[in-house]
This record gives C-alpha cells, structure tokens and sequence, in this order.
C-alpha cells in the first residue's frame, strides 16, 4: 500500500532518436518517429556517454532486491513514456523497489501535526490517512491519485491549497537526501522551527531530482477544517472575476482557501470528454471559492454575505454552494480533471506561467488569436489566488510550426511582465533553455554550480532543469 | 527615515584581546578585560588575518559617500559593542550609508500585498507603513522598533507571528544579494510562485549574512486583520498551560495568530525592572492569545466560548481580555519586554530551543536546579505555539565557571530529543562549535562547501554560523 518507488538513476526518461517502438494504448495520439526526432533535436538532447546497463549489473540488482528487477519491455514502457507521451526514454531495464516497512506516522505536538513518510508515498493516500487522524495535508493537486510526496516536494508542487497554506517550502519541515556520491544527507527535522546553519534541504525541494534522490520527508500538517463549503460560480467576463476575488478576500478572510478559475473552453471539455455535468451554464467564466473553517455557521454566515453582495453587484451571475463531502469532490472535479480532458482532446502544449492577475487572461487571448485555426483548442484556467494561469493548447497532433508559433512567442509575451515561466511544474528539459526569461544570467551560473558541487558527473536526473554549463 | 545602514564588511564584530576601552552607560555589567578575554578563548577566535583599513581606504569611502564615514570613536563603539554587551568588535573606523531614495514600495495584487523594501527598513516603520494600507507584515518581533528588515530575513527572524503565518521562508518572495566577489544577485521576483531552477534566495535567508549582502527583500504580506483580540491568562502549572494550548487550537481554530507563554518569573523581572504592571497576579505561569480575524463578532463569540471552557475546566485560573490597540500594546509589552528586564538584571545567559513541547519546561526546572545559588535568575518564557523555548539565566556577573555549569549541560540535556540548540536566533559564534547537537556532520560539511564556494576568501561576517572548515 505505502510504495516507495525507486527508478533507476542510471538511464532517465530522455528524448532518444532511436526507433520509436509501440505506443501505449490510452492515449488518443502518439508522435511519430520523425516528430520525436525533431522534439529531441529542437531541445539538443544528445545521450551522454553514461555506460550500459551490463547483465553484471542486472544480477547485481536481483541480488538486492530479488524479484524486483524489471526487464519485460511492456513494464518498462510505462515508465519510459510520459503520461503526455510527449517524450520518450530508452531504458532497457530498470529496478523497482518497493519499501513496505516504513509507512507515515503522525506526530502531534499540542495539537500541531507532523507526518514523516518515506517518499514513494501516494499524495491521496497521505491525505486519507490524516484526515482520519483530524488532520489535513497542506497540499492538494488533481493528480493526487498517484503522484508521490517525494515528487510533489522535487519539483515544489504547487496546488489548490497554496492559498491558504503557502507553498511546500514553508511546510517541509525535513528531508533524507541520497547524494550522488551515494552518501545520505540527513536533514530530517521535525521540529517547527531550526536556525543551526544553512537550511540545506531547501536546496533540493524544486531542484526536480537533479540534486538529490528524496528518500523521506516530514511536514507540518494543519488540523483538518471543521467545516468546509465550496461555491461554484460563473462571472461575465475576466474582470469580475478578478473583483470576485478581491472582494472574497476581504469578506471570507482567514477561511478562504482556495480561488480557482476555468474560462467556458475548459468547461466545455470537461464535459465532451469526460462527460462532467456542469451544474452553472451559460457564462463565459467559472470560479470554485472553497472556504475551510472551525464553526459552520460562522463560516456560513460570512459566505452568505459575500455571495449576496456578489450577486447584486453583478459580479456573478449565477452558482451553486455544496457542503457535503460528496458533491464538494462531484464540483472539484470539473476543475481537477480539465488536464484529463485535455489529453482526450489531442496532442496538448501546456504552459504554467505566473504573472500579474491583471493581465491574466489577456495571454491566452492573445494566443487564441495568433494561432487561429492552427490550434483546436487554447484554453485557460488556474490558481488565480496565487497569479497562477494554466495555458493549454491542443492540436489533432504534434505540430512542429505549431510549437514554433507558441514559443518563444508566448515567452516573449511574458517577458513584459516579472514573471515565471514556471509557477509550479518546473523547467524540465523542454523548458530548461527558457530559463533566462525568468532568472538573470548570474543566477542561472551560481546554480549550474551548485549542481557541479553536488553532482559533478551529470548522473542525477540528467538533461533537466538547467542548461548546459558552459564553466 | 528609511535608512540603510551597510556597516563596512572590512572588519567584524569580534571579540578581542585587547583593552576594554570604555563601557556605554545604559546597562548595568560590563565584562572586565580578563572575562572577555575567557570569552574570547573559550570560542577559539583569533583575528583572521584581514588587511587594516588605511588612510587611503578612508579617502577611498568618503569620496564615494562623503560625510557618512565614521572614525568618531564613540560613535564606532555603538557598532562595536554587542546589545548585551557579551562581545566587543575592535573597528577603528567604519563606513555607513544612509540610503534615502528608495524606500518602501507594496505593490497589489487581487487583494495580495506584495512589499518591496531595502534591507535598512526598521520592521516597526514597514509594519506601520503597511498597516496604513490595510496589510501587515507577516513577521513580528520584541526589537522591532530597532531591528532591520534585512537582518530579519539573514537570520531567518520568528518571533510572534510564526503560528499564523509561518516562517520568514515562506514568505519572503524575492532578495537582492551582494555576493563576496562584489557581483550583484537579483532574484528579487514578487512572485507567489516561480519553478525555474534552485531557490537561491533560501540559501541566504538565516545564513546571518556569511554567505552574501542582502540588499533588497520582498515580502508576501497578509491583510490586515479587522478584529483583534488579545486574552492574557494565568494557569496553575505548566500542563494546564499546554492543555490550553490544544484547547485554542482546536476552538479558535483559524484566528488563533500568537500563543504564547511566560513564567512567573519572567514576569517579576518584567515588574521589577521596568514597573509595567501585570493585570493577573498570583499564577506560576500566564500564557498570552491572540486572535486576528475578519468579523469581530465570530471572533468575539469563539473566544468567548474558548474562555468559558477554559475557566470551567480549571485550565485557568483567572485571564482579562482586550480589543483596544493601546491596550493590546500594553499587553503584549509584557511579553516583548521580558529581554529587556534581564539585561537590567545583570549579565544574561541566553539559549533558545526547539524541542517537543511536552518537556518545554523541564529544562527550565533542571537548570534552575543544578545552577541553585550560582545564578541570580532561571526564567523560561517563549512561542509555545511552535514548540520553542527561551531559557535566560542571570548572575550579576559574567562568570566563566558558572558557563562552564551552563554549556554543555544544556546542549546534553537537550540530546536527548530530537532538537534545535537555536531555534530563531541563529548560531553566531558563540554556538557555532555546538551546530552538531543539531546537525549532522555530512550537513555541516556540506554548509561548508557552500561557504568555501560563495566566499572563498572568508570576508564575510567572518568567525561566525559555522566551525572553521577542515575542507
């Protein structure tokens, strides 16, 4: 039940030139050979000379781990290919390994929660075992389903919670690291606060598993709300949405803890897709504001108000307000599952920018209309509370003068603004060239060398994140 | 007004073997020659050899800044002397800017306030300045009225605040940093979120300025909260004070901002010292809440019912309530004061752990018990709320044997637990030698490959945070 799952470092998920072999079955489009090709050479993705895995070496993993090598072509795919599909790596084997003995376990100091939790375990999994302790996880993401905490904390996964509880940063209270040297880095406190010299594991949450393997995590987990209600509503146009939160935010206060937006495109492909009923038609725009609290009728009373004063403003137009537990998941849904049918749709080109809520939605107008008929689809939607935007663009299929029309543009857009190009999934290989549009030259040089300091032979997580060092 | 006060790096507060030339009048003890000689070879501090600065350095700084170069020894003694007068720096010049031009700036987005400032900003004028515009800052300390925003965020300050809004990392959006080499690192985003690369920025919050200047900060900073109410309350023994604690917890839930607690001696001092009187008399120990909400009438109603339960069950034995700003300030200077009435008690001892909240006090208890006559004063007050404990020890003197009864005790003591020997303070150099009673030795050796590369010449803030490296 509790899996840590540690693929082999030794060969990663890289575009390779190779043969593409089969496909995956549940995916509507696969790249071709020659899209592939052009996907690796576009980001420079040349293997390194990292040595092959020798039949030595596969009886030295059976060895340790018996029974868990994996050799069968079939298996391996599923790791081999992203769940996008839109690179492919060339592992040949891999090991897996699976941890049952050390599941989470739960400390509570004068009522403050703190789970420790090896790294292979499910996010959902987590949240469930808390919640039946009265306690929360501090994040929560549509993929909860499988992604692992380890992940979550490489990569600095963001979320729905961010809002009302900041960003994992602040709630990781500690981490084991596997160093590239294969020593272990043990920052594993669990102590809410702890000025002894430099905060180190923070360098490795958001380095994406270019720093460090994650093996254990601990994290400050608020107790769970009392009360929570969710509101589903649709607005007229962009700019209420923006006063429909800055107006909530003043009224709900310290019980808002999420603000999330979907434009009528998102909607409306949830729906095809997946066939999600909709329960609010008809508007250009949607928020979810769900509020969690410690006295229903006190967090219900503040939400009246603010729904009143809402509605005869004209802010919005019309929405439905659920408190139980089942359709509060029935209503997230339609937002948690729009990456889901995205992927139904076509071959999808995602960005993740943060910038000025102000000018938001502008970028994904400006797209809709530089890419025409090019595009299927470009939709956005997102964590407005935190300047969030989800850009997506779908097509029938991969499209080389496609992604040439969206980048650099949709950067060179962005640029006009402080902005990231990144909020919160990280550069990866297919963004790591863009770098410089959000961190000037001299701090993309200081990390090159921390990663030279750390991992001197390129072995973790190769081709991600940063650019090649020219040091 | 807003003030940036850059002391020269060249030479360091450190303590030295040369002559105690003079004391400041304002406190009560001063060390004599030898016992800051003790201290200075107790700590193993020699001066590294740095050049001295000469005539044509001075010509140097008053041609860049004229007229803000000091060599007025009485004014340098102010910057060579430490508050509680336990060290001394031996400068024989400095230089101070005073940058006027730029001062803070907050910037709006969607209701989020977004505060950018340079690191001279006193935190007591930020705090002002934001709450003028309806926010606040997310950090609050005794020292506000003196201490600087940019030392906050090098040492990674706590304080009251942490409960609600959590550590100074998770809020702090973006630096300015001069590295060692003279060169410039912005990464001073105002962003909420950004995933391109390392999170360089947390690298230098609490590194207590051995890695870097920093320069500039920007701050994610709060509303304002509309209602706040501030409960001072005596509970007959520390248990009840903890009982209280998952009490509030659980009743106040999301408008609990601040708990915290005091010793009746703490107290005493407080009263002797500096004649403020404390409202609820005759309890061993008082515990200070605070609430910070949107609607006074729900956060009336929640404290209210928190009380009565508290009152009835015994955990309390007597408290006063109040909502009026001065009076708040009244309160809480009970609290913020208590280091103040100590260094008017005679030469302070101070630690500051994090350790579980259940043994908080039985530091205190022990300590007070194998010093006995030996210290004037054993006091133990803090921010239980995130589990870390002051312990201040008094004697009219400084005195080697009785540090010697002190240190490692202490540390011992509290190695037994999983704990941090510096909870918000930081190491400095009078705990750098003590880091591995909380860090491991991989760790440490690790924070010195970071300092051997960002400054590879030892220049800043030296002798402190770390151990000499054995690289």
């Amino acid at each position: 039940f509790w899996q840590v799952r540690i693929f082999s470092v030794i060969q990663h998920l890289v575009p390779s030139p190779r043969r593409w072999q089969s496909s995956p079955q549940t995916l509507n489009t696969t790249p071709s050979l020659q899209e592939v090709m052009l996907t690796s050479e576009r980001y420079g993705v040349q293997r390194l000379p990292f040595s092959h895995v020798s039949n030595r070496d596969l009886a030295f993993f059976e060895c340790l781990m018996p029974g868990r090598v994996i050799t069968d072509p079939d298996e391996l795919k599923l790791f081999n290919v992203d769940w996008l599909q839109s690179v492919r790596g060339w592992c040949l084997t891999g090991h897996l390994v699976r941890c049952l003995h050390f599941g989470p376990c739960l400390g509570k100091r004068g009522g403050t929660g703190i789970l420790i939790c090896q790294a292979g375990c499910i996010l959902e999994n987590l949240s469930q075992y808390l919640e039946s302790m009265d306690f929360t996880m501090p994040l929560d993401l549509g993929a909860k389903g499988s992604c692992h905490i380890g992940g979550n904390v490489a990569t600095n996964a963001g979320g729905l919670r961010v809002l009302r509880y900041g960003s994992l940063r602040g709630t990781v209270l500690g981490l084991e690291v596997v160093l590239a040297d294969g020593s272990i880095l043990n920052c594993l406190a669990s102590l809410q606060k702890d000025n002894t010299g430099y905060d180190l594991k923070q360098l490795f949450i958001g380095s994406e598993g270019t720093l460090g393997v994650i093996t254990t995590v601990s994290i400050l987990c608020p107790q769970k709300p009392k009360a929570v209600n969710l509101a589903f509503l649709g607005c007229p146009g962009f700019s209420q949405v923006l006063e429909t939160f800055t107006t909530c935010r003043g009224m709900l206060g310290e019980i808002l803890s999420a603000y999330e937006f979907m434009d009528d495109k998102s909607m409306k492909l949830v729906e095809s897709h997946l066939k999600l009923s909709n329960p609010v038609t008809g508007s250009p725009f949607y928020v979810l504001i769900e509020t969690s609290g410690s006295n229903s009728a006190h967090d219900e009373e503040k939400l009246n108000h603010f729904l009143e004063q809402a509605m005869t403003s004209g802010l919005v137009m019309d929405g439905t307000v659920v408190t139980e537990d089942k359709r509060i998941k029935a209503l997230w849904a339609l937002r948690e599952r729009i990456t889901e049918a995205l992927t139904h749709d076509g071959y999808v080109y995602k960005y993740d920018i943060s910038l000025p809520v102000k000018r938001l939605y502008d970028l994904v107008t400006d797209t809709r209309e530089r890419l025409g008929r090019s595009a299927k689809n470009v939709v956005g939607y997102g964590h407005l509370g935190d300047g969030n935007l989800h850009l997506n663009i779908t097509a029938e299929s991969y499209s080389h003068s496609l992604l040439e029309a969206i980048e650099p543009f949709v950067y060179e857009w962005t640029a006009q603004y402080q902005v990231s190009i990144s909020a919160e999934h990280g550069l990866g290989f297919k963004k790591k060239h863009y770098i410089h549009y959000s961190k000037p030259r001299e701090a993309v040089h200081l990390m090159q060398k921390f990663k030279a300091m750390l991992d001197p032979k390129g072995i973790l997580n190769p081709y991600k994140t940063l650019p090649a060092s020219s040091l």
